[in-house]
């Protein structure tokens, strides 16, 4: 059981929540039916650095469509991709990705953003490890989404990233179908054009699926609370503290990046996947806090055992 | 299988199918994972006459707010519910519905609210049939739910009326889950309360899930184009033109009330459940028309056999 995990106290905490809302009759016990966990992606499912993986997209969309935009040389946060100018885009922030993700992701139909993640995802490299990026997912985490699944959990990812971008490969990465990814999302219109009903891509926010987001957003995709929430940052702030305050046993995870040698060493400073206030109170929240460097035997599938 | 549908073409064209779909090594097979079903709810799953549930809950609430609201007596649509003035409110339509919804069904918690639907179901009576309106769901679709899901389908809700309405009783009526339900939303705000993390709905429109709103909200849930959509009115249109527009075998369904001994009869001048394009264009477009009157052997659970 949980092969890529050490036999740590955070093995033993999932392990025992595990068991206790499954024992029949038992006082903990919950029925099939309300059994559900969220996860966060960037972070928590794959890697997020040196960037999250829907930013790099955004930024090559930006250097492959330049030539259409002439302004863009003068124009940020977009010059700053074009001169691969990263603290621009770090001080950007949030706003500025979103800015980029409306320039690059809207005006197509859904079917086309679709095609073109995906034929980005089939070629794309991560710089440090010289693989997909759909390599980079965490085994440990594979095995936990199969435990909770074995005991009849259902699994949704709730992502600050693009709905429509994490839904092109949850099902083959983490088998979890498009209807279990939640995330943010522009509007998305009706339209037939010659006889032919599609959706079409518009470059305006409908929902950011972050911090406070991610409650409204289980909220709304599930109507229940789940019972269970794993993150990594303090995007993840909310959704675990909600998930954690319902009545009857509940249980909260994070991921604490802290193995810069099999992957990446980060939390209070980072610009993607900042952790400060999760590291702060997990402890006094009784949730669970797990090491990478500690806790997981291996992180990725391709190492060498 | 499905007793309480009359051996005519349109049971005929569902047994169809579902046959095609589900037959092993057959041209039509479609992949369990992808065969989903989506439902309209207000007449096509339970009665919509002589007005929508919700809307008759929204004026209730009208009613009973009305001594906090002093202004609402000379204020519009709020004075024509308290004067029972049906023409001024089926006049300010969609538009006065949802300033009724707003002021009434906003202010609280998603709790709060949920209790609040759940009470007044549990004793308003329908004023034709002296029953509860959770008694007035269709016995021939109740069977379509349960023959589909037999076949490995999932069934959808995708409603016009607000999603948490809807969801307070969807799984007890229908065995939809709350995940399962699409529907039109007002925007709920994250806040810690006394340190108790709450949902607040707020007075703001989020989501119309009606007309071309169907289609964006179900890619915007599932993220996948369901192979099946029944329906009862014109909006239900554009949901079942993108269904059916998808590749494969696909199919749809609109009812036609026609029995006014039984239930109502209704379809191009009605105020809720208008049905007219649809009327027009179902043949053409292949969708099965089914008459409650000539399909259905009995339209509700209750009736005498």
């Amino acid at each position: 059981m949980l092969p890529s995990w050490n036999d740590t106290p955070a093995k033993g905490a999932i392990i025992e929540f595990v068991t206790r809302v499954t024992e029949k009759g038992g006082p903990d016990f919950v029925p099939p039916v309300e059994r559900i966990a969220v996860f966060d992606n960037d972070g928590t499912l794959w890697t997020e650095q040196p960037f999250y993986v829907q930013g790099i997209f955004a930024f090559e969309r930006v250097r492959a469509l330049a030539s259409e935009h002439p302004d863009w040389g003068k124009k940020q946060p977009f010059k700053a991709v074009l001169e691969n100018d990263m603290e621009t885009l770090a001080a950007a922030g949030l706003h500025g990705l979103v800015e980029l993700v409306m320039a690059t992701h809207a005006g197509m139909t859904t079917e086309e953003f679709e095609r073109t993640v995906k034929d980005w995802l089939a070629t794309a490299r991560h710089q440090k490890f010289n693989r997909a990026y759909t390599d980079l997912v965490y085994q440990p985490m594979l095995e936990l989404l199969a435990y909770l699944r074995a005991n009849v959990f259902r699994t949704y990812i709730v992502s600050g990233g693009g709905i429509e971008f994490v839904r092109t490969f949850s099902e083959r990465l983490y088998g979890i179908l498009p209807e279990q990814v939640i995330g943010s999302s522009i509007v998305t219109k009706f339209e037939v054009r010659q006889g032919r009903p599609v959706l079409v891509r518009e470059p305006k926010m409908d929902f950011i699926d972050d911090h406070e987001g991610k409650p409204v957003g289980i909220n709304k995709f599930l109507g229940r609370r789940p019972i269970a929430a794993f993150g990594n940052s303090d995007g993840d702030f909310q959704m675990l503290e909600w998930v954690t305050a319902g009545p009857g046993l509940r249980f909260g995870l994070i991921i604490h990046h802290d193995d810069a040698e099999r992957e990446f060493a980060y939390d209070r400073a980072s610009a993607a996947g900042k952790l400060d206030r999760g590291l702060d109170e997990a402890p006094k929240r009784a949730w669970t806090l797990v090491s990478m460097k500690n806790d997981w035997k291996r992180v990725f599938a391709f190492e060498k055992k």
